[in-house]
């Protein structure tokens, strides 16, 4: 809902993550939900619940499916979701014929959340390498500066030297956790959603558990062992584990914040901003922006935490809520990991050499 | 940060406030932008800072300047913002002999913060006409429903009946006072920014304030009695305006989501959504909405707050959490006021006729 | 809910405010109570709803009255609230007879509202006194500090020097924009409850706006044209005030923490912390809870702009929520104010003084 | 810092959890603090950083040591904490030969925040009690409620039959993957503290790997590899927990109180609150409390995320800001997990039971 940071070209190249906004696209969301239905009819027929032959037709039948985008949207202020104006698109697509062996036993919520865990899944994979790669860049900051030394600080107040590798490696230790937490953290997200209108797969009963591990399985998604249409307790934690880590990153770019200072001067750094006015500054712009995200990230995190409170079979206002929240943390945490990762790889000194 | 609710077709439609958005479109920045330096030129000719014939030379000159938006983006990066960029690109369109008559005595902060009052001063006006509206609609609604009961409730359980009217007026009545709020809060939001690279507008000294003076004049900004760029508090009294006003709405959306539930009956509408594996179902979208944009917006005002920290003479990271927060805090309250508009009109019956 | 902060003398010194906590204990509470009881009963008899005798005598059976707090506790838990069973204790007090006089045509929430509107009527008249304090010790501040330059930052980087004075004054001038906006906000908060049982004072009417006009000018509260329930806007924009505030006394401490650095030294101040390991340190400690009050109190506020969603007559959750957070919000101002002229008085120099 | 919740007893009982605030006491704390410096001072010897016969009169003299509580107020003001005074006069108690085996090493924060691990220790073996009785109460009603039937309802609206124990099953799913989260988190929160001045043990070098080692064998806490005086992602990952599983028990409550909907019945319970004016009332105040306290919990944790960014070696501000948040956190969690199995143990009837 910010056109500021989201199109105006005056301002959205600071927070920009091509590579997780592309998650979050129509084209991404176009792609997601027509492998979910051609997967779900295929695990259908493969548990029995619809003909195989049909089934087979219809999938065919789906193939190069694109949605008129523009007929969506009424349906989208009406049902508060485009997947009802979808799914008559696409029985249409098929035609009278083959459109029962479409969307069988399915409600919205499935496809929006099966597309939403395989969103996540991708982030994911982007987060590791991303991590890594920061991690790594740590790693060899602390090697480059090993053997320097800089003035401790509590309370922001001089208090006695440390090793520069003392500090980086305060930096770099939440971000092995961090990244430990996210690989016990994936099957708790990267699921499956199919439960039908109510969440209980009483329209495909009693074959509802075995199309579940069926469709799983071809989507490449952890199967849970029921629908989780109101059960948001792995996306509260996974918003939390995106939280935590953009908290993390915005440590060290306050701490560069301070490090910079003139006075202090216990960091330099290749680049660095300028002012309009002042053309001697070097504004540490990578590192408060760490700081920003960080601030912000944590800011959504309680919506999310609220979101829990779906009531009932499924809230429209609380899982709404979750579209409004969670991609943009998901991009604040891409933005972040990569901001990381230049502003570590700037540093070019921290502290000093001790004498020999 | 959230392409899902900013260009994502199958999601966008549903948060989307048109008139809101535009005001913080690249369009509108860049509209402002160069009305600020217009007026800056004209207004230091006018104090005499700057030779009145450069001056009007130099204002002719930045007629029909458009940036070249692809060039902002690398100081975007290194500087935090486009100002430094756009500025060097506006001297360069003027040339050599005019470029000193452009930007005098200012600083980035003053051109972006002007151009938000602009903006909010422009969604003011759009508030101020929907909560009329939305008023005249609700005032509407009780006449209407006049006579009618219906059981009032308290901690969600069935207390003693009332008139349809009193709930009504309890939606109306905080609405009536958000309006007024607005009405003392705009001079403390639609204020000219003027200070210079330090914000005490020592560069225009002696002639600062006279300068600022009349420049507001020009901009039809409020002109404040010195330069606010590390004194946020107006911002966060207006962003706790925003929250409390979708709060306010939150409450209506709230109470029509219980009022159509079957077995309580008590509110029927026109329209109302509809499922894609149910038929039946007259879901209220639209009241659901109001209770998500209420938490959301509520859940962005503390990091507006936060930004009341804002270190020293300038704070790069609480300055750039702002753009991040407040233009998704006025979009989302101008989508709530139109859909709250909706939301009444489509109200057909609130309650039961008493017996005559 | 936090016995750390409360009652636990190795941490709780540094939270306390004496005059603020004193206006949420059990003793302001049940003076509240039966001052509410008693101008009730006096009221209903000014405007006709009881009789005048019957009331002067329950008036004088209510003096002295003590509730029997252990005896409130099940109640408490049973009905949410301990005014039922306070009520019931005291019609038992004055007896059957006088019973019918106690307590005429309100509700629970009528009382424990309006204990609460008397509670923020005694914290604005504290806050009006330390607010003015402050901002005479700024001026002071100014006055001593007037010819001393210091080098302004932007971006926590070296910008340009600029008076001492200046920046001070970028303290102080939100200070009196709060204090002027408190002035404006104490009609919309010291407000009297009265609504009777569903909110619409059916059960004392046709006398109840006369009713509660008597009761009002007694308490000495501002008596709105209705009672206000579920209309929680007032509570919302006071809890902004709070949290602006707070904000914009972080703000001071941020600085104080930045100036206080070596290397930077731009202030000292007499006292200061120390350590239990390195006596030479002298902690910013009053600075640094400044901004730790800060960011509490705006952490609070997204709570009482949810509570805006109380649903129908009476939300039971979000009432609640109220108590959990509107107490917190106006101690931790109170102590923030004091810490603040602490830390102004405590200072002895800002930057340094021009050479003659 | 809310003497409404804290202390008021016209209020308290409603948020009173005994054992969870027993934890962070001053009792419990001075227990820990002796505990801890008796195991240090221990531990010191065995490794061999003091000499063994000294440390143990050391540990004797310590045995029966009570702190002037009221001597600690002022250190605490001017400190930020109470460690500086409590170490000095633990170092009197002992005497001036035996006090060079007190505290040796240590820093005010590794006491401080080795006291919160046991702390959170104790509390956590609460929570798993509470939490597997919770399961087993939800467990106990699905088999009582199985056969029954009610009516599911997404976006709050009748959509189709569900059976009972589908949603029980809702609600006791996520509390069983919160069991089992809590199982992962311990070893990330019952961490031993010591890191000395600055974190970096450089006082017990090269002592010091050994020294915390046997300090948390001591102590029953887990050894981390180093400090963590500034990496607070374990309190960030934990606080998130603690919002998580108090949401997901807020959305059982916000489910019960949309069941005993008159007009909707879907729900009996024994007990209920009451009402000061409608005797007829049956106020579902447990469940709306736990949705109270949902709200409360969600709302603390991103100040546990902010706290994230504490800066450089130690930060008070941040630091400080734990204090405020994180008790509260864990008390809330203890009430509604209690809150809880009583709400769930009172529940008669849900649903209808299906014709034979």
């Amino acid at each position: 809902m910010n056109p500021l940071t989201a199109t105006n070209p005056f301002f959205a190249g600071l927070f920009e993550d091509a590579e997780t906004a592309a998650l979050f696209s129509g084209e991404a969301t176009a792609t997601a939900f027509l492998a979910y239905e051609k997967a779900l009819t295929e695990a259908a027929a493969e548990v029995g619940v619809i003909e195989a032959d049909l089934a087979a037709r219809a999938v065919t039948a789906m193939a190069g499916f694109a949605p008129d985008l523009g007929d969506l949207r009424p349906d989208l202020q009406t049902d508060g979701m485009a997947v009802p104006g979808y799914v008559r698109q696409l029985k249409a697509h098929v035609g009278a014929e083959l459109a029962p062996a479409v969307h069988p036993g399915a409600t919205s919520q499935d496809l929006i959340d099966s597309y939403m865990s395989l969103a996540l899944q991708s982030a994911n994979e982007v987060f590791i390498t991303r991590l890594e790669g920061l991690i790594a860049a740590l790693t060899a900051l602390e090697a480059a500066q090993a053997g320097h030394t800089l003035m401790g600080r509590t309370r922001m107040q001089a208090a006695l030297p440390i090793a520069a590798t003392h500090r980086i490696a305060t930096w770099r230790r939440p971000l092995e956790r961090h990244l430990a937490r996210l690989h016990a953290l994936r099957p708790e997200v990267e699921l499956l959603q199919f439960g039908g209108p109510v969440g209980d797969r009483q329209r495909s009963a009693p074959k509802g558990e075995a199309l579940a591990a069926a469709l799983a399985t071809r989507l490449a998604l952890y199967n849970p062992p029921a629908s989780w249409h109101s059960e948001r307790d792995g996306l509260a934690a996974y918003a939390a584990w995106l939280s935590g880590l953009t908290g993390s990153l915005g440590k060290i770019g306050q701490d560069i914040c301070l490090m910079v200072q003139q006075g202090v001067d216990e960091l330099d750094q290749a680049g660095g901003g300028s002012s309009s006015a002042m053309a001697h500054k070097q504004n540490p712009v990578t590192a408060e922006l760490l700081v920003t995200l960080a601030r912000f990230t944590a800011g959504q995190l309680p919506l999310m935490h609220q979101a829990l409170g779906h009531e009932q079979e499924r809230s429209g206002a609380m899982w709404t809520l979750e579209w409004l929240v969670l991609p943009a943390m998901v991009c604040a945490t891409g933005r972040a990991l990569s901001l990381s990762t230049e502003q570590v790889l700037a540093i070019t000194r921290i502290g000093t050499a001790l004498p020999a």
